[in-house]
């Protein structure tokens, strides 16, 4: 049994669709007056006693408010909290009274004909929005406003200091960077528990007690708690995040603790604001989110290694041993794909963008999000085995469009987070990437450039550096060309190289009328070098017939693929973004098995 | 090489994140007097000659306006479109001069030092909207506010209805589900096209015309056109998406052509929704959106038949032809895992719950949206080998807790797609399922109900229908039992189900003191059954433990999870939800193939 709040909670969140995307802050503080107000009158206690099973009714229902007001949470008093009967319905009597046909004491005496509904089947609270540490120091004045509130907050000890008269604990609850700062002194209930050195870092605590203005440096305020309860002990001798320094090599071997420090729950907040105004800065666009499809048993996907998906081997990790007669095979001794779930060969996908395609020929504006894989054994920072795609694909588009789409996103994208996340980007500042605030404000800020890979190769062969790989036209651009582009010659400015030799890039893009380039397009951005690529598509059916005859690729596996371009073919464009180098390039994280919660490399799929 | 809109186009979209989610209409009609006020001024022409390749500067640059401004799209004479050159460069001439060190006339003829920029090295253009005839139908007079506007519109043909003086098209791009119709009489350019036959269904057309209300019933304005212009054409003798209908089972034959019909356009659209409405409400409420793993070689997953993933068969659809003695294998006989990719059995995921617990006990409240999957040889309309799935968790929570979580969430989904996709919907009212609105309204507005397994078991008893499962306590739930209670007895309010017996759920669920039943709850709404299904999580580390060993399993393999319970537990709960039964649930589509772009089912993973 945890404690209940008392006290300061927010309640009945708007649920309304059309409420503000930021309602949090916004709501909060226009809604406190109103919110005070209520405190006063309506603190009734409802009590559930634990009678027959199944047959508990609230003896006290609190009024039901509008939605969109938020409430303080009702003290409740709950004897048996996971009892097997009916939970606490906190909801208007009326309400309840008018859809009831009848309301009889207990189920079990009312006879239950069809229909007939008995008495324990209530209605559902609302939803609480449990109070955040992020709501408490989140606004203008960072939490002065809230100063003299009674509250309760939740979260994990970081840090316990005992001073002569005082102990200060620090408890984060993953809702921002900072934590709040608790004062416990000796009239505080639950002091002996720190006094027995229960309380130590990693252990969950409920502290009761009331916002006062700090008088440290550090933050404007602090709680000075009334009473300190002990929700989840945590053993200070083994706990696996100490609040010494761990490198990132351990970490990843605890990938179940890490989002416990600093970095991984900043990481974690980044990259989720990062998704959502992905999404955000589509749909507001009207682009549609695809799902693509993750099992492939389709011919014509584009390169790269691909993991095969089969139950042909064993399908539970109970019995992995697997003796090699007892795979179903041919007389020929070869594996017998009819005999497999999808009965052919299927694999795992290495890109939506021709699943992309069929849904923007049909809806014009349409981008998938979801995870894309390789088995390439690459052991490097930039690499993962599994990792997320964004996907756009516009009709009605050629490069040009694809291009102003991918600057206009990426800039979305960066403004977002030095807006919505300024606590967590200067922490990264600070500790991962010295100037990184600055570098992101300038991709903001500035127009991107745009240059062809003609004129990236001339400057190339003209510079004065020594590269590993030697450039002539033709070559493909390594990660060293492409920084040397953007942070020697472009001074950070991001920059999108074009029209590429056509022999190093996929069938499927558009043919330039040199014969020589096709439509394709890279976002190079400092440090991480390839963001984004895209292209034009070929749209000419005959066009693309010859180029996949020319690579001698089998024509009739693209029987789908070319009827997109035989009924009402469209110029199309898009591109595809690997969002784990975004989230790389957004918090300055060395290594992108430290971009997503659980790396897939090779020899490592734990947890 | 494709028409160039002439006309009203929206231009220049507002990138900054703060930006009202819905700017679309919003922005359009506030901004109308001003884009009006700038299409007289603002045609101005700029024209590129190709010269020399990679040499091209555009002779006019138009000034650029602030981001947050709609501009008509300037007319643009491009020569040679796809120039292997730098493109078009759209922006303020003096942002140029400023970023360049030097503009000299051809890259070529510059002495390209490190550092120093050559000239076609321009900036990308802004994002342009392209106009949707959702943005011309969707506002709130049905596009009259729009009567007299010049616009090119561009989409696929539909129908093509010939009578005396003029012909009909019917065109379609996606962004509704209405069609903008077009008036070609015999004076506008392209009008020998169609008596030639050359534009029929499916063909995609570029329109040039004025709006004008429509003399006919159906919609309350039409393009009258003044240019036709045919993009791609459509074989109408052999286009496989004629007017006809066509059965759901053919169309699944052709998903690359299905999304151009009415019912799996309007599905898209809705589906959208539902997972855009899914990210707004929990972002909305302080929710981190964590990417959980789809490899997986944990061995703690929950029940369900699994997918194996390796590198041990052949990893290209090049080659299928396996045999199999070329499979690794040891000594013994057995498939040797350990030169598989990840050195050991790999699976995909059939479920996200553990790793978003690890996410949940540091960030506190946290959801998972991707896709997971299911190697079951089941042939229903309800289940998929690849589906997505949306799993909450939260931390500091109990059932009560997530059972108002799960209805909010409920609520609000079905509230934004009613508001946000009336066409649609009243689409699927129509023709898909009669009524559906109305079901949907209910669920919208009324309380849900919550009622115990043990008194939905003595209803299900006193029934006076047959059962084709007979009940006792103890048994699973059928969906006959599922639908019997929300459909006769709870008379299609959805049900909250809790208080399972804990032999037929899984061992994380958290026990009840009764010591036969555990802190569980299933959703269920008419028509589709359990929709979502959710727990308390066992936060008691001893409990849990003795659960594990009660069953069975392997205790090493729970390590992990088992740590979560051991440093710092809280309770916390959560619940899990289809996102594919969602959309059945919201479109009334039947079968839930038909609710996924691309069903992957057993012997099915084409495309």
């Amino acid at each position: 049994m945890y404690p209940k709040t008392k006290g300061l909670c927010f309640n009945h969140f708007s649920s309304h669709p059309l409420s503000p995307a930021r309602v949090l802050f916004s709501a909060f503080f226009v809604a406190r007056p109103l919110h005070l107000a209520l405190l006063c009158n309506s603190r009734t206690k409802a009590s559930i006693s634990p009678a027959a099973s199944s047959t508990f009714v609230s003896r006290t229902r609190a009024r039901c408010l509008p939605h969109s007001l938020l409430l303080p949470q009702r003290e409740v008093t709950v004897k048996n909290i996971h009892c097997t009967g009916a939970k606490l319905a906190e909801t208007d009597a009326n309400v309840v009274e008018e859809s009831l046909p009848s309301i009889p004491t207990t189920s079990s005496s009312s006879s239950e004909e069809d229909g007939e509904v008995p008495s324990s089947h209530l209605s559902i609270g609302h939803f609480k929005k449990r109070l955040r540490i992020a709501d408490i120091k989140g606004g203008p004045k960072e939490g002065l406003e809230l100063v003299g509130e009674q509250m309760m907050v939740r979260g994990w000890v970081r840090t316990c200091r005992s001073q002569k008269a005082f102990t200060f604990l620090e408890v984060n609850d993953g809702s921002c960077l900072s934590n709040l700062q608790c004062i416990i002194g000796p009239e505080a209930e639950g002091f002996g528990m720190i006094e027995a050195g229960s309380i130590s870092t990693g252990a969950s605590v409920a502290i009761n007690g009331h916002l006062v203005e700090s008088q440290g440096s550090k933050q404007k305020v602090e709680l000075k708690a009334s009473k300190l309860q002990l929700i989840g002990g945590s053993d200070a001798t083994t706990y696996p995040v100490q609040k010494k320094k761990l490198s990132r090599e351990y970490l990843r071997t605890i990938a179940h603790m890490r989002p416990r420090t600093n970095t991984f729950g900043a990481v974690s907040r980044v990259r989720n604001a990062l998704a959502y105004a992905t999404h955000k800065f589509f749909q507001d666009r009207g682009f549609i989110w695809v799902a693509s499809p993750i099992i492939t048993a389709s011919d014509c996907e584009g390169a790269g290694e691909q993991f095969c998906v089969t139950t042909l081997v064993p399908n539970s990790t109970k019995d992995s041993s697997t003796p090699i007669q007892k795979i179903p095979s041919t007389k020929e001794g070869l594996l017998d794909w009819s005999q497999d779930f999808f009965g052919r060969p299927a694999f795992l996908t290495v890109s939506g963008q021709l699943n992309a395609e069929i849904y923007a020929t049909a809806l014009s504006d349409v981008y998938t999000f979801g995870p894309t894989f390789r088995a390439e054994n690459s052991n490097t920072t930039r690499h993962l085995a599994e990792f997320w795609m964004i996907e756009p694909e516009l009709a009605f588009a050629d490069l040009k469009d694809d291009m102003a789409c991918a600057s206009t996103y990426l800039q979305y994208v960066v403004r977002y987070i030095l807006e919505e996340c300024k606590e967590d980007m200067q922490f990264f500042d600070q500790w991962i990437e010295k100037g990184i605030i600055a570098r992101l404000n300038d991709v903001a800020e500035k127009d991107f450039r745009q240059i062809t890979y003609t004129d990236a190769v001339d400057i190339l062969l003209k510079a004065k550096t020594n590269f590993e790989f030697p450039v002539k036209w033709g070559c493909d651009l390594q990660s060293e060309h492409e920084r040397y582009l953007t942070e020697k010659v472009f001074k950070g400015t991001p920059l999108i190289v074009t029209d590429y030799p056509k022999e190093i890039k996929a069938f499927y893009m558009r043919q330039n009328d040199d014969g020589k380039t096709v439509a394709a397009m890279d976002l190079l951005v400092p440090r991480v070098g390839e963001l984004i690529g895209g292209s034009q598509r070929e749209e000419r059916l005959d066009v693309l017939e010859k180029r996949i005859e020319e690579l001698g690729l089998e024509k009739a596996s693209y029987w789908w693929y070319l009827d997109l371009r035989r009924y009402g073919t469209v110029p199309h464009a898009g591109f595809g973004l690997g969002f784990e180098r975004l989230v790389q390039f957004a918090t300055g994280i060395d290594n992108i098995r430290d971009a997503i919660p659980f790396p897939r490399t090779p020899g490592s799929a734990e947890f």
